[in-house]
C-alpha cells in the first residue's frame, strides 16, 4: 500500500501477503521450470503447482483432482458457463447482479444462439428472488444456474445454499461465482459434501484473497463435463492447456492456506465497517447503504450519497489520498452506471453510489482518515 | 538452474533473467493494485502494464495499441485462430508441424463445423511445402494460414516471409506462432511494416524469452477483427477481459527489452550447438539430426539416435543430471511419439528422437558434461 494513503478497494484486489511475496520470490529463483517437463527441474516446478492445487482443494473442501487451475476468476466463470452449453442449447438462469464475467458470457451465449437467458428478478435488497428462481427452474430446459456467493459491489450474500437445494432437486447444475467469498465469509454453504449427486462448480481468484494475479481456479466435480475454452497441450487433463505457472502457484498455495482462517479475521472487519457506515451517516444523514437489508459480507459498504456523483467522489477522494471505487474495476473506463445498483434501484441512484471495501489489514485509524477526507470533500462542494 | 545439473530444455521454458526476478519482486511489493482501478494505486499498477505493452510493441515493431496481453502463447494462438472463424466458416491452412496450441484448435474448429482444415504437405526437411501452400491458397475460401516461425521441436525456421507474401497477395490473414522465435532469431521477416495492407498476427510468450509464465501477447493490427475468447470486463479493449497482472507485466517488460538483442547472443549459441552435434555424432555415428537440411534456429538440435528410445534416454539422462526432452513439454504425459517428427519421417523415427535446446546462458562446459553423461548412458546399455 502506498504510504499515507488509505486503500479501501479490497474488492478490486487485495495486497499480497508478505508470505506470498516471499514464496513467489523463492519460486522465481528456484522453481522456474516447466511443470510439464518430466526432468528434475520440471518435477520441482510441478510440486509447487500440486501444492497449490492441494491448498485450494482443502479450502474448497474437495478432492485436489477436482481443481482446474485457470488464469483467474474471469476464465473460471467463462469455462463453467460455456461448458454447460457445449452439448446443445438450453436455458441459463442468472441475474443482473452478477459480475461482468458471468453477465457478459450469458449475453454472448444468447447472441450466439447457444442459450436462452432467464434473468431472475432482483429486489431492492440486492438479493435474487428465490420464488422467481423456483419459477425459472419450473420453466424447464435449465442447464445451469449462475449465482454469485457475495456481490462484488454491495457485499450482499446471495442465498446460494437455498438455490443449490432448489436446483439440485431438479438435477440442475449451479455455478457459484465465489471470487469475493473465499477468505472472507464461511463458505460451508457452498461447499456441498461430495457424493451427494449435487452438481456445483465454484470459481475463485487468488488475487482477491491476498495471492497473486494471473491465477485462479474452477472447483468442479468429476461428474460435471467441462469443455475446454482453449485447445493445446495436455495440462490440467486437457481442460486448460498452456504452460502452468509454478511462481503464481507458489503464491496461490500460501493465499489459499491463509484464506481458511479468513472468516475469523473478517469478523473484526464487520465492526470497522459498521463504524464507517455510522461516520458516513453523520457526514450525509440522507445517504443510503445499498443492500443494507440483506445479509452482507463483513467488509463492504456501498453507499448512495444524497447529492454527490459517484465517479466524481472517487476522483476527489483519490486526490485526498483515499482509494475507493464507483463500481467493478473490471468496468472501469466505461461510463455506464453500475448495473448492480441499477438492477436494485435505478440509474440515478447508481450514479450517486460508491463502494468502500475493507480488508483484514484495514485499521480504525485509516477509516478515520477516510472520513476526514470525505468531510473535506463535502465541505468544498 | 539446479546446481551441478545441465539444463538443455530452453524450448520448454527459460530461466527468468535476474533482472526479471528483481522487477517482479519490486512490483509485488509496490504495484499490486488492480490496473483497471482509477485511483493512484491502480494508476501505479497500470503503468507497469503499459510499460510491458510498449516494450513488446517495440520488440514486435508495431504500435502499442496493437498488443493484446494474454495469459500466454497458447491463449494468443487460440484467440487468433478462433477469431478467423467467428463470422462464418471457411478454410484454415496449417500443418502437422505446428504446436498443439495451433493443431488442436484446428481440429476443434473442424469438429465444431466451423472450419475445414487444409493440412499442408511437410517434407522430411521439417519445412512446409510452399508449392502446396500456393495450391491451398488457390483452392479458395481460405480465412487464415497458421504457420510457426521456429519449430518448437526441431528449431527449423519456417519460410514465414515467403508465406506472408503469398497469402497477402490474396488478402489472406497469416497467423505466425512466433513463441520460439522472439529473442532468438532476427524476426524482421515476420515484422511486416505497418500500413501495407498485410494481415499478420503473431503470438509470443514471456517465459520463452526469460520472462515470467502466465503472460504473453497477441500482436495484431487495427484492421484485423478479433473475437474475444473470454467475456467479462473491459480490459484490453474488451478483447481480453480479466484482471491485468502488473507483476507479470513488470517481468515481461524486462524480458521484451532483453529479447531485442537476443539474436546477437544466439549467434554464439549456434557454435555451441554445432559442437554438441559433433559430439553426438562421435557417440553414435549413425544418429541423424532432424531438420538438418533446413534453415534452423541456432539453439536446437533434435536427434534420432540409432537404437535408443527417446523417453528412456530422457529419463536416463535426467538421472545423470542432464535435462532434455523427447517432445513438447505441452505434450508430456501423453504416450504418442512427437507429431512433428512423425510428420517429417515416421513414428519409429520419432520414438528414437530427443530434443536438446540450448540457451544464451548455456556454457561449453555444460555441453561437455552432457556429452559425458550421454557416453555413460550409452556405455551401460
Amino acid at each position: 500500500m502506498i504510504e499515507n494513503r488509505v486503500y479501501l478497494d479490497w474488492n478490486a484486489t487485495t495486497p499480497p501477503l508478505p508470505e506470498v511475496v516471499e514464496a513467489m520470490g523463492a519460486a522465481l529463483r528456484g522453481a522456474w521450470a516447466n511443470p510439464s517437463s518430466i526432468h528434475a527441474e520440471g518435477r520441482g516446478a510441478r510440486a509447487y503447482v500440486e501444492n497449490a492445487r492441494a491448498a485450494v482443494a482443502e479450502l474448497a473442501g474437495i478432492d485436489p483432482r477436482d481443481i482446474v487451475l485457470t488464469s483467474g476468476g474471469t476464465e473460471a466463470n467463462n469455462l463453467a458457463l460455456r461448458s454447460a452449453f457445449a452439448r446443445g442449447p438450453g436455458t441459463l438462469v442468472t441475474s443482473r447482479l452478477e459480475h461482468p464475467s458471468i453477465a457478459r458470457v450469458a449475453e454472448a451465449l444468447e447472441a450466439e444462439g447457444k442459450a436462452r437467458v432467464r434473468w431472475l428478478r432482483v429486489g431492492a435488497s440486492g438479493c435474487i428472488d428465490l420464488d422467481d428462481l423456483e419459477r425459472a427452474l419450473g420453466e424447464g430446459d435449465v442447464r445451469i444456474v449462475a449465482l454469485q456467493a457475495v456481490n462484488h459491489e454491495t457485499g450482499v450474500v446471495q442465498p446460494t445454499a437455498e438455490a443449490i437445494g432448489m436446483a439440485s432437486a431438479r438435477g440442475v447444475w449451479v455455478h457459484v461465482d465465489a471470487v469475493q467469498a473465499f477468505g472472507r465469509i464461511d463458505v460451508a454453504g457452498i461447499n456441498p459434501a461430495c457424493g451427494d449427486g449435487i452438481k456445483v462448480t465454484r470459481s475463485l481468484a487468488a488475487h482477491k484473497m491476498r495471492g497473486p494475479k494471473g491465477i485462479g481456479a474452477l472447483v468442479t466435480r468429476a461428474d460435471i463435463l467441462l469443455e475446454p475454452l482453449l485447445r493445446g497441450g495436455a495440462q490440467e487433463r486437457g481442460i486448460r492447456p498452456g504452460t502452468l505457472d509454478p511462481v503464481a502457484a507458489a503464491g496461490f498455495a500460501v493465499a489459499a492456506k491463509h484464506a481458511r482462517s479468513g472468516p475469523e479475521r473478517y469478523a473484526r472487519v464487520a465492526v470497522l465497517r459498521d463504524r464507517l457506515e455510522a461516520g458516513l451517516a453523520r457526514l450525509d444523514p440522507r445517504c443510503e447503504v445499498n443492500g443494507a437489508k440483506a445479509p452482507r459480507a463483513p467488509h463492504v459498504t456501498n453507499v448512495a450519497f444524497s447529492t454527490w456523483n459517484g465517479p466524481e467522489l472517487v476522483a476527489a477522494l483519490d486526490l485526498e489520498g483515499v482509494s475507493i471505487s464507483s463500481g467493478s474495476a473490471c468496468s472501469a473506463g466505461t461510463i455506464e452506471p453500475s448495473p448492480v445498483i441499477t438492477a436494485m434501484q435505478d440509474e440515478a441512484h447508481a450514479r450517486r453510489s460508491v463502494r468502500f471495501s475493507l480488508g483484514e489489514a484495514t485499521t480504525e485509524e485509516s477509516l478515520e482518515m477516510a472520513l476526514s477526507a470525505l468531510g473535506r470533500v463535502f465541505a468544498r462542494t
